[in-house]
């Protein structure tokens, strides 16, 4: 079973990444870019077939290891 | 508008930040995971409404600056 977990900034922390990725569109010449956040996104292949026990293990691995919770948020997706 | 880039390693591309989470997985007892892939997210506020236009500016962001891609493969998702 393949999963894609999201790992992004939690609102109000803030991103240097996402900044200077603004920064950058702009001396590009995008205008109208009013924010931009950076994360991450982890894809898996899991030998596991039971989505429900994947979902589990795919939490337990994101407060593990994938995201530090004090500061970013995660999101588990399991793909068909 | 609201809209999320995803940038991923083209299969073949060398991911050690991928191999480095497969390992760690490994350690803490997570077994079952088959490959791991890291790739990012990147979420911008745009001041666009047109979603025919966001996508095609996207795109053209992705190419310009995003992503690399020599090596990265890109999506791009408009959210409502």
């Amino acid at each position: 079973m393949k999963a894609r977990v999201f790992v992004t900034l939690k609102p109000g922390v803030l991103d240097p990444q996402g900044e200077a990725v603004k920064h950058s569109l702009g001396t590009l010449g995008f205008a109208g870019v009013d924010a931009v956040r950076q994360g991450k996104v982890i894809e898996l292949d899991l030998t596991e077939t039971d989505s429900t026990k994947a979902e589990a293990t795919l939490n337990d691995m994101c407060e593990k290891l994938l995201a530090n919770t004090v500061i970013e948020n995660y999101r588990v997706e399991l793909l068909p």
